[in-house]
């Protein structure tokens, strides 16, 4: 695709080229986001930062990466839209904004209203979440952070584990996952199984993927990427069983070391519980610096959306 | 009037020269607030965002005009105030506020609060809407847009529609075209007319206006300039009679193109279904260029109180 | 200490040595506090404004500072942590930031949390309120306009007036007064009297002090400082006491004029009445002079963290 001016909207939208791309610049602009050099490429840029749902984390990330490029940041979150909620369409709202700015960073509570904005605004629009929809750049950014940590992303074998069938970032990361040569290990609960429209765009990609419910096991079997995410209780009707899981997918020290040496683990964070501290010592915890990878991957889209590399 | 240092408080403090000072100004800024050049003028300065009142439109606006003219902005909305609020007065804010920035553009609910911070702040305030009161930021961006659209304002027939009685951007835009040659078509039903505090100065001021509940024939008559407004269901005790007006009041393509060919139609926006999205693709529907225009204003006004031109 | 890289947490930090050198520090910034001249010392560094409890003055002050240094402020103010609340540890948050940003100023309703945010983050930290904890900053711009209004401040005789007992404002300042030669006069009711841990540490330092409960009388006997704090009403059972003192430790111009010449008034806002709007007019009313303190002495923390005088 050609990025200049375009929508970052669906993790659908990436060839298997885009992905080398955006990762490519992400890896140039990397001593800018961890601080070694200042860099002026966005001098003169604005960007609105529009979180009709707060996410201080997300919307940071955003913040930050135009900020270390030299742009600037105009934004608005949460209640404060009830003036702009105020019987406005999106479609208005995107003809607005595209007066204001030059790339706008959004996030939504209803899948489709970012769309809605980018169809309307002349000016890139970067989907930040909408609701139970997309979050592209959180699987840009695991799949970077896979890459940069193992150095590769073809021949690995990668564990997801916990709350596969809501867990939107591990669905989005398996379509990015598509496109590469993985062996992928699916670890949850039967009550969570990874939903068979995800399986089957595997299938269909020609990835091998295999289906168990033992955490340990999977650890122990020894894969290169441990992909946690959370269990959460509102899921189970048998409260019982909730509190029996609850406790098998939790990762310690001790557990990690069960599996390969220098196996990366992940988590989209917040974490609450199911990676214990003690895990972070380990040189493969890499739950923070893939938060950090997200500032290095927002800086790469926002200066390719804006033609600037 | 001299701009340096100047309060922005309401539309009466303007002679007719100040206008056409103010959109001369504009009118060379505009290429800052187009995105096609980027300007420096105010570095070094810092702008406070005062919004009591949440309103991002016109939040977002100020801020984009001083974030593209190289200043910066701090922001306070909404809520956050309730601290501020907790005893201290209006008065004590601003001389507040005087410490930290170099001008400050402020919306609050309560009309003359805006006066007050600027009777105690020694730096430039502008009113960005104080409730039932103010806002004539909006009303010189209207003026400048039937300007920029139609080459001038002497010798133009405008109609203005829809709630005249309440609509606080229609009186404040009576004000300043009270300056200028024009002549007035007065569009709306009999609960929501002019009032007479208006009228009356329209006849001080020598403007001829004229007053009809017929949109469709006013429309027809031909005017060179359409500006709409919502009509409020809140304003009706006869609700039966607000639901006749509501469609009667509503303008679609159709209708627009029984009027002059080069009619400028403009809306203050957000609208609620009184223009008809086909409305858009008319080369005379200007209402989102208007509220583009927004920003070429209040950059005049920033760099005029700052001192700046 | 060495402030490279520091965290500024407590009062209790400081030596002698480490005051006088924030505020030459601060002097020497004043000059882009009080906007004579515009700076790019902090250009390239973007600060984290993390205010979970809002604080409009405080947040503004410390934002103020760090843009007019040329650096950059992302901010996220109360009901929006709410998401980041959910669940995730401040270690974890610390632990987050760290990678955003290159400074975090953080306030805080729990005691303890900025602490904590300090110690799992590698970039510096400052304590900007943490509920009934600490307030160090808010004690070093006392200081520092002491110093400022009185020339030095050893050898001065300084009142303390108000609610003893729970001011936190006035508590810090004593603990920063306790290395140098001063003399105190505590100006409060009986049931507001300042806490034995103060005396104690006052006792320890080896300062003087008297207490009184005549607030008249301590203007008129002659201090060089007069630092006045409000007297709340919920903290009196007997609220006609409550009445009855309210209006004793009011402080108007006449009053004050029986004091010293040269007295320094100073009250760390907002004031609800305790000082009267005519004792504005007085040379030594430098409560708003305070407030604009506040800046450079922020500035001053914020290059001595970043390593940049």
């Amino acid at each position: 695709m050609d990025f200049k001016g375009a929508d970052i909207l669906t993790t659908k939208q990436f060839s298997r080229e885009d992905l080398e791309k955006i990762m490519g610049v992400a890896r140039g602009l990397e001593k800018y986001a961890l601080k070694q050099e200042t860099s002026e490429l966005l001098k003169g840029y604005v960007m609105a930062s529009l979180f009709y749902e707060p996410s201080t984390r997300t919307r940071f990330s955003f913040e930050t990466a135009m900020n270390r490029l030299g742009g600037k940041v105009i934004t608005a979150v949460g209640m404060e839209f009830s003036s702009l909620y105020k019987g406005e369409t999106l479609h208005d709202t995107g003809k607005m904004m595209e007066n204001y700015v030059d790339v706008i960073a959004m996030r939504h509570p209803e899948k489709g209203s970012v769309d809605e904005v980018a169809r309307a605004a002349e000016v890139p629009v970067i989907n930040a979440g909408d609701g139970p929809g997309q979050h592209p750049t959180q699987a840009l950014l695991d799949l970077y952070t896979i890459y940069v940590e193992q150095g590769k992303v073809d021949g690995l074998k990668i564990a997801l584990s916990g709350d596969l069938k809501y867990g939107r970032t591990v669905h989005s990361l398996c379509v990015l996952l598509g496109h590469y040569d993985v062996e992928l290990v699916f670890v949850a609960p039967e009550e969570l199984k990874m939903p068979e429209k995800i399986t089957n765009y595997l299938d269909e990609h020609g990835v091998k993927y295999t289906e168990t419910e033992d955490f340990d096991g999977a650890i122990r079997d020894g894969v290169d990427v441990l992909y946690c995410t959370r269990i959460q209780k509102e899921r189970f009707t048998d409260k019982s069983e909730y509190e029996r899981l609850k406790s098998v997918f939790v990762l310690d020290k001790a557990k990690a070391m069960t599996g390969k040496s220098d196996m990366t683990i992940m988590h989209p964070l917040p974490r609450v519980g199911e990676i214990a501290e003690d895990v972070d010592e380990l040189a493969g915890a890499a739950y923070f610096r893939q938060a950090r990878n997200g500032i290095a991957v927002r800086m790469a889209l926002l200066a390719m959306v804006l033609g600037k590399v």
